[in-house]
């Protein structure tokens, strides 16, 4: 089958793998509908995070099912599923503590043997570890670009907006415009906060983000953010923040854009140690969330999409397919075309 | 009356101050019967707290009311008293949101103009606002000594252990084993955890943290902390820690010393922005709490002493009067003589 594959050396390449078979009774073997091009694969390309080369990339999936182990009791060949980014077994001790996204017998989906090495989307087919556990089904009213980001980017926002505790009426400061940035103003959206207001220094991704939800935006080349936040804030700081870009500037400027008891919420990837102003949080009491998102959350974000409280297809800016994907991915990596979200059809 | 008073040029200086007088009339005065020396009294002489001299320190006291403004109804002439080190309104925005750390009508005690400018406990009498909101009878049954610092560092540790959301049967680690680290441990034990692992260089204080709870104690001049408590915890980390040495080490350490979704409260001061690892913290789904201390538990910490199940007079290495205080300063910043909290009496 056909599989987009990272070579090595920064460079991916669309080439033939052998289709992935079932190895164990619980697996499913899934033909792959739709799939994106995600940031998270950028990182792993660019060696933010460790890896190896010869995987087919890609995490995020709509596909059909198309053969299932003897054990698979929910899911039948034909089935239209979705399922997370990374799979992870339901039985294990950390699972049943509720920490799915460190299981002992997961894995992250198209990133290696260092995780798992787990299949990839930007393929023909995957195999699916612990179907029952991980696959959930796509209602039929829902087609399959609008539920395509539920098990990462947009469980990556939610788990965001759950971690910076957003109450009813907060002032919320988004940092980043990027799809999990988008996705953390959608999320947050959800729990009627009074201000979202989203920072980024792209103005084509900050004015998707204020159809998507944002209150206010702030382009960081033109204005300074923190200024910003005071006024719109009264001077008080903003009640929660969430840092989804990645930078130490940023993460630094969500530390002080909060004000007293304020949450911050990192879901950006750091590559190396940052320095922080701590004396500031710390007289502020500042809470800090981080972490590997959580993914069990599908079945309610679907839910929140029939209800007409989620939509993310506005940052669908491209629709290629897989025989174009390394042309998308060079655009995606690049950050030319105003790209923001690429979803690609085999 | 008597006090010790900063004089500036890291100096402090036993004189004679005017005795506080009731300004409002929700107001107390109150006879100093004891009070101690608190490492926050080292941090304002040192310059690490900003402070403009001419002022009583101190601000952990047992007293006893001398004479009470016209609204206060809770308490008369007589009466033994206990109370916050920063005093708080209970009736400002922040207040009532259970912020009662940053209330916009309060003050730290002894702490100069910047924090309110109330007055000190190492002085003869000390003037209390809002002494119905602030003040605590101290029950019958209790010494002074057993409820001295239940306003300061017996509330941040509390604070630090709760933060740190222990579980029953987790490990735990406390990094320094100065008072508020030694009142960590003896809050954390209240947690029911398999293991508190108590870290310091000071062999005397380890050895009183050994008394008060810790399970274990690692002396890091002569052992890698982080080698020792992977051993202890079989590989898997501490399930939290707790930052009560303010140093840059020592918070690293914490963010190390955890394991999957670990959580690090942090009570040290910081004096300067520090570097942190954040992509083992992020990839560990570690949580930072921190700040100033939640004081609105001295019921509760009083109850739990009348229990038996906190006991902080192992701490008490030194006893002695208001006008030996000058040399017991000058001990407690040296950290001569073993000292680890002095009492004072008036």
């Amino acid at each position: 089958m056909k599989a987009l594959v990272y070579k090595g050396s920064k460079e991916v390449e669309l080439t033939t793998l052998e289709k992935p078979v079932l190895l164990d009774d619980t697996d499913a073997i899934i033909r792959i509908v739709l799939t994106t091009i995600c940031g998270s694969d950028v990182h792993l390309v660019h060696g933010h995070i460790p890896t190896t080369p010869g995987y087919a990339l890609g995490h995020e999936y709509v596909g059909i099912v198309e053969e299932v182990g003897s054990k698979v009791k929910q899911f039948k060949a034909g089935d239209r599923v979705v399922g997370p980014a990374a799979a992870y077994c339901g039985g294990c001790e950390r699972c049943q503590k509720g920490d799915i996204m460190h299981c002992m017998n997961g894995g992250v989906h198209g990133s290696g043997q260092e995780f798992g090495g787990l299949s990839g989307s930007q393929s023909e087919y995957m195999r699916i570890p612990y179907a029952d556990v991980n696959l959930v089904h796509v209602p039929e009213d829902l087609a399959d670009e609008q539920v395509l980001f539920v098990g990462d980017i947009l469980s990556t926002g939610y788990f965001a907006a759950e971690k910076a505790a957003i109450e009813h009426g907060d002032s919320v400061v988004v940092f980043g415009a990027g799809p999990v940035g988008l996705c953390a103003v959608q999320a947050a959206r959800l729990f009627l906060p009074s201000q979202i207001i989203l920072v980024d220094i792209d103005p084509y991704r900050l004015e998707v983000g204020a159809r998507m939800g944002a209150t206010h935006t702030i382009n960081a080349k033109e204005q300074d953010p923190l200024a910003v936040i005071a006024e719109l804030t009264k001077g008080k700081g903003a009640d929660a923040a969430i840092e989804a870009a990645g930078a130490e500037i940023t993460l630094q400027q969500a530390l002080k854009c909060v004000g007293l008891c304020g949450r911050v919420s990192l879901v950006g990837i750091f590559g190396q140690p940052v320095s922080i102003p701590l004396q500031e949080a710390f007289m502020k009491n500042v809470r800090i969330e981080m972490g590997l998102s959580y993914l069990g959350n599908i079945r309610k974000l679907i839910k929140l999409i029939q209800m007409g409280k989620i939509d993310l297809t506005p940052m669908i800016t491209h629709r290629i397919t897989l025989d174009e994907i390394e042309k998308g991915f060079k655009m995606f990596e690049q950050r030319t075309d105003q790209v923001i979200k690429v979803v690609v059809r085999p």
